[in-house]
């Protein structure tokens, strides 16, 4: 089967021309194909921000080989693997970052090392293996060559997952973790946005949040002007996580949340009750 | 009509997955749109700005369709909007955002609100209309539906827009205010480049700059190469503003502008010849 | 010969819309052209650094007319140029900005001066010619226009070139000078890979790493894994250069090095054996 599209997802950032080199060698060896920049600003190195942000994209764009880098093992002896998923293929280190987007993608049908030197560059660094074996897997793949000719299958219990941390929910109460932080600085948590509903938490109502040492007033709602200026409000967001936002501001400076790549701990409780 | 162009602006950011899966949502309903990402840097919530660097971008691009998202009312009750101008539609939040494009664009035709729910996702979120409302919207346009279909017509005068500053002027004095400050540290003021002259300033005087509480000398000129290094030159820019900037150096580090937000008032005066 | 890719490189930065603009002049010009962005991340006016992103990117890009801009000389009498190599385009300000890719694409055929104004915008700015000068020759030329229907023909030793300084290499110590400092704080040096074993480090073996006043120890290794976690390792990087990385960590934030325009001198020595 052939592709048209090619997402692309990395640490990369777009300071250096890292991104745009793989563009290229895409276009030499694929050059009908398409590229989706999703996003290159992972926190360097962090590949659970990595996968949830490919999974939480991948439900939203046309069939696909998805190339994802976020690869702090390069040149180790982590496997590089293509994953066969019910809707679209994967390309990436095998450290995790391909998993929850393959779930999103309807689940793993079959994985295989990326072996065969005629799908890599002819000469492969030991730093860049987005440039010498992902992105020219990828591009050979969206050419119609099948997965299996990548290389040997892999048993698909041997492929690294990532955990996701399960939410507590108890009638008042809350605790689950930061999983990412926003540019607009509102923080993500690993809780459905259903769980504000199981632990008894109705729109509008005052509830306590906990990130940390901080502890702060916040309010249920739906979006961020539900709020006033300058207030907490804790919803569930488009991706149907719980979810802090300030109105026209940043929850994460309220919050005090030093940095991206934050996996702290949040509680949310119920307010007393002035009596 | 067809479109084979959309055009893309934002606070979205480039950290984040958000501008990729707009990308996503318009590829599956109009794959052979192709996509100008005209700027997603726009800071935060920061309408004005995102107005003036469509506004001054639009002039310079294909015919298209151009997306913009700048919406820090997502989700309450302000409208979504597809405006037809003399020379493109616009597609986004009706917060003014669009209507200084729309004049460049040779002015508002008509404007409909986006209600038809066929042309949305399928589930609106409360906080990503750029991904569930927008986007499809602009896509559908690009394939040719028929911006009446999105919705009821707007009245004209009903539409919001921002209301640009107008400059004081008079013999050798020009009193306006920062537009915009971008990624060198030049300062774009909210003066047509031709005030300087209306002012009686003429090329390679020296004239005061007064920025907040910072006071500079400055030289009137065409291009940063015409003051020594480190000097400050005034001068109308590429789009034909007024700006002040410093030669190999940030002029907005030099007069001590804090962020890329500030309105401030800005005066350039001629300086008192020395006697 | 007609060209259906277009790279783009410059210092605009993502915050502007600068690169949707000259995004916009090409699609006008040549809407069949397609448009590899390399980087726009170069540091504010640093032609070097922008000089060798753009030669260590173009061996992996289709062929190609390469446009770039890092031009803090704008509006002055530095000229205009279109080069042709033996394996492609470039076109951007004769600055030294193209002679490392044009070496890199096997060398210099013959160099044009941009002078006809049939291949500019109609109105040039005297800030922005990235917009009205520059992408409007490389879209032209992407069509199909013969680059000495640009402007006059150039001597080849007239055109500006950038000296790379050359690494001092003997038996146990390397000292050259960082050439870039890259998004993860990697910095690469000015020598090629081979000079450290020309100097006689062999993998695995302890060196004194010495940038500015910081002196570290640090081992020769293949890749970033090859050390503990916030270890220095030196290793020959993805572009055949030497580079100094830290295992999960920056080495620029370990070395102390400020910012990523640094020209500083780097000095590795064998370590001496404990006696």
């Amino acid at each position: 089967m052939r592709y048209g599209w090619i997402s692309f997802t990395t640490d990369y950032g777009v300071e250096d021309p890292f991104v745009g080199v793989c563009h290229g060698v895409i276009a030499r060896i694929a050059a009908h194909a398409r590229v989706i920049d999703i996003t290159h600003g992972v926190p360097s190195g962090d590949i659970r921000n990595g996968a949830h942000a490919l999974a939480q994209s991948v439900p939203y764009l046309p069939p696909a080989v998805h190339l994802a880098v976020v690869d702090p093992g390069v040149g180790t002896s982590r496997r590089g693997v293509a994953i066969v998923a019910r809707d679209g293929l994967l390309v990436g280190p095998d450290n995790g970052l391909l998993s929850p987007a393959a779930e999103a993608l309807g689940g793993i049908v079959a994985a295989f090392e990326l072996t065969n030197s005629d799908y890599r560059l002819p000469k492969v660094s030991s730093t860049f293996h987005g440039r010498d074996v992902f992105a020219p897997a990828a591009a050979h793949l969206a050419l119609g060559v099948a997965p299996e000719e990548l290389g040997p299958p892999l048993h698909l219990h041997d492929l690294e997952r990532i955990s996701s941390p399960a939410p507590t929910v108890r009638q008042g109460a809350l605790v689950t973790e930061v999983l990412a932080v926003d540019r607009f600085g509102n923080i993500q948590l690993a809780a459905s946005g259903h769980t504000l509903g199981d632990a008894g938490f109705s729109e509008g109502e005052t509830v306590t949040v906990k990130v940390g040492q901080a502890r702060h007033h916040g309010i249920v709602g739906r979006t961020f002007g539900d709020v006033d200026d300058g207030e907490l409000v804790v919803l569930s967001d488009s991706s149907g996580l719980v979810a802090l936002a300030v109105n026209g501001a940043s929850a994460a400076t309220k919050l005090g949340l030093p940095d991206r790549h934050s996996a702290q701990e949040c509680t949310i409780t119920a307010s007393p009750t002035a009596s």
